[in-house]
């Protein structure tokens, strides 16, 4: 029995496992979750050790520990992966939404529904499974493999960077994988090759100093949510182009070549794309395309607002203060940290003189291309290829993961983002779910990939 | 012993009274806190009674309760009052910002700390102890009393004008007496005739069908909560003139004259406003003084606003909707079902088609103004002479009391606004008080007005 027919006997048993991850509800970015990280934690350490790593830890850091894991018997002239994944989630809010209790996975048809399904703890475990199928079969994985994976990463992971700085011999790799991305759809395989960054920031509004009663002061008092919406409003045009000096100036266009390469290797389904959504139209900047807005050009989003009085009925009342939770993605070669002191900077210049406005600075990461030649990008593709029976495609990715830009700078590696997710998962939303064929497909793609990156060096 | 001598023998026994009303959380706009309307309007009746009212009811409406109470001993001649106070009470939210519990009355130096201590409890309570002192030293009040105390004026009042008019008969009476404004510092009494309108409405922006990852879509998906900022801030100029077409037609602008006397009678203390707000500096249209922007002129103030995550800590969401409660202050003679429908047809014009907007029309209620000259009016203002020691102001206010257009409406009767709270009460905000000096003073004013009155007739 080789290791792809030892992981298609054993599905049952991988997802009984995946739904006991599930079943942690391992939320980063709120207190009272952190017993559960910790749970999340020593479990995954518990059942890396189980599918045959010779040494897992647990290991500290200033935040929610790091889960370390290595298995080097490949020898020193195989190349070695450096596995990245993270096993904390989203928060689950609005819980209403929910179909199913958010952290109690739930078979429905072919999709497993529980918050973290996709992101990323389903995707993370293929490839401890994967290393398992090689223990069970040949007694070790063909390449040398060491895991890491954060507590942290949806809370913008503070003290990955740190780890990463303090251990760089302990994760010296040839390259990163990292699963937590999507695949174009169930039968088409894709590879992200490029990421976009992100700067989050928080916005605080104060007018008078105590809630005021509106008919007393209305008209004569400046109440801080109207001054924050006129600021939002007045950061973006109506199609989305961002307002605030020199946000563009770092911006690396996409060049004719490569925007005929995307648009060929991923015909874009536009009746999908609004059903997906359940938007009546599309959105942003027209000289770009639903793709190029929502991969390789800067945006700008409330992630939340709120102030004055928000519950049921009516309150006329002149709030003192009023929030938002505001992000921009961005693009190489835009630098997190310069964007924010530039919406800092735009913010005091656009304040009015009769409100207070202070911008805290959440957390920022940095966009990232890679290579599309490598040896490691190769046997990915070829991986896909067997797992899929289909090629796949090259794409750019939207979202964040700020350890690609990490990865590089600090260990001078790329890195390959081997995703088996799906663009309805429904990531950071009511419902998020993981189409079950993806995971067992995700198993084999990860065997065959280590299998290909042995013979191709 | 005459009546103003009873009550200043009884301050003790009136104040602890007064603490237990004020103990009972009745909140009209959370139907959790419907028992407790219940029971305010129980206890309220009961001391109706007690206070010497041969007839004091709980009566049905298709909401809260009204109590309404009579006492017509003083007979056909004599002038029949009407007294309109409310029972209910705004939420305490936020609770973290109060000093002391939001319903355990506390004395602090001379000001009893409370919700609903000023809005109304405290003040509509005055009234029962002035009738009191009446039946205890003179056997009854010398002119007919009629009392009717709603438990839904925090929440716009629904109930009120039908009750209204199906008891016109019940109700009828020469003036009405509403003690639910402030004066203009404790020791310059002042009288209410003029109060602007509310038209009050709910706002629900949808971008997609569900919440969505700001890093899968962002760029390409309309974010509702931008949207709504976008079209709140238009909704305004830099200086709070509302942009909304027709909003100003049926203004009646502030005469010369008025304006003059507005500024004689009541010097402005810019330096006292500032510091009774905690805002930098004042804001509004040029045109008009503080005291202008505040009570004469319109306005559109957001008193609430939510969407997206807004817990702590970061989400990358791009939520599917978000909310503002919009409340707009009218003058005479903007009608409110009009203002709500230009507000309506507007927001329907601005809304992109890229969301889908809907405007809910929460509550209405009409402006109005009274005459300066009637009997009452100068008993009312001979009442306060005596008990303040000075003779009483005549000012404009800025909240809304659409009871005062109701009364002229359906009774064909004026109102007095003679009222005992202070600018800096903290009505609907976090640590509401009642200057207790004022009670005591208001139970006097009470009367010494149903005197003046007796006699003028």
């Amino acid at each position: 029995m080789n290791a792809i027919a030892y992981a298609q006997a054993n599905r049952e048993q991988f997802l009984s496992e995946l739904k006991e991850f599930l079943s942690i509800p391992s939320v980063s970015t709120q207190a009272e979750h952190k017993p559960d990280i910790r749970r999340a934690a020593t479990w995954l350490r518990d059942k890396l050790l189980a599918a045959g790593f010779p040494q897992a830890d647990v290991m500290a850091t200033a935040g929610h520990p790091i889960v370390y894991a290595e298995w080097l018997d490949a020898g020193p002239t195989a190349p070695t992966v450096l596995i990245y994944g993270h096993y904390d989630v989203q928060p689950p809010d609005p819980l209403e939404l929910w179909d199913t209790p958010p952290f109690k996975p739930t078979l429905v048809g072919d999709d497993l529904f529980c918050r973290g399904a996709s992101d990323d703890k389903g995707q993370l475990y293929v490839h401890v499974k994967a290393a398992q199928a090689f223990k069970e079969t040949a007694g070790r994985p063909p390449i040398n493999l060491k895991c890491m994976f954060e507590g942290e990463e949806e809370s913008g992971s503070p003290s990955l960077e740190p780890f990463i700085r303090e251990h760089v011999d302990l994760l010296a790799a040839d390259v990163g994988v990292i699963s937590d991305t999507h695949i174009l759809d169930k039968d088409t395989p894709s590879i992200v090759y490029a990421l976009r960054g992100l700067a989050y920031v928080e916005v605080e509004v104060t007018g008078p100093d105590h809630d005021l009663h509106s008919g007393a002061y209305g008209g004569a008092v400046h109440n801080p949510i109207n001054a924050l919406c006129a600021m939002i409003a007045s950061l973006q045009d109506e199609n989305g182009h961002i307002t605030i000096p020199g946000f563009y100036d770092q911006v690396r266009e996409l060049e004719a070549t490569e925007r005929e390469e995307l648009a060929r290797a991923a015909p874009f389904d536009r009746q999908a794309w609004l059903q997906e959504t359940g938007v009546k139209a599309d959105w942003g900047e027209p000289d770009y395309t639903i793709v190029e807005r929502t991969t390789a050009r800067p945006t700008l989003d409330v992630n939340g607002i709120w102030g004055g009085y928000i519950q049921s009925g009516t309150k006329t009342v002149l709030p003192s203060k009023a929030f938002a939770k505001i992000s921009m993605r961005l693009v190489p070669d835009q630098n997190p940290a310069s964007i924010t002191q530039l919406f800092q900077d735009h913010l005091a210049e656009i304040a009015p003189p009769t409100v207070t406005v202070e911008v805290r600075d959440l957390h920022g990461g940095e966009g990232a291309i890679v290579r599309r030649d490598s040896q490691a990008m190769k046997a990915a593709s070829q991986a896909y290829a067997e797992a899929f029976g289909q090629d796949p495609l090259f794409v750019r990715g939207g979202g964040s993961i700020p350890v690609v830009a990490t990865l590089q700078k600090v260990l001078g590696i790329e890195t390959v983002l081997m995703g088996f997710g799906l663009p309805d998962d429904r990531l950071h939303a009511p419902n998020e779910k993981f189409h079950l064929p993806n995971f067992y497909k995700g198993i084999e793609t990860a065997i065959h990939f280590m299998g290909e990156l042995a013979q191709r060096r």
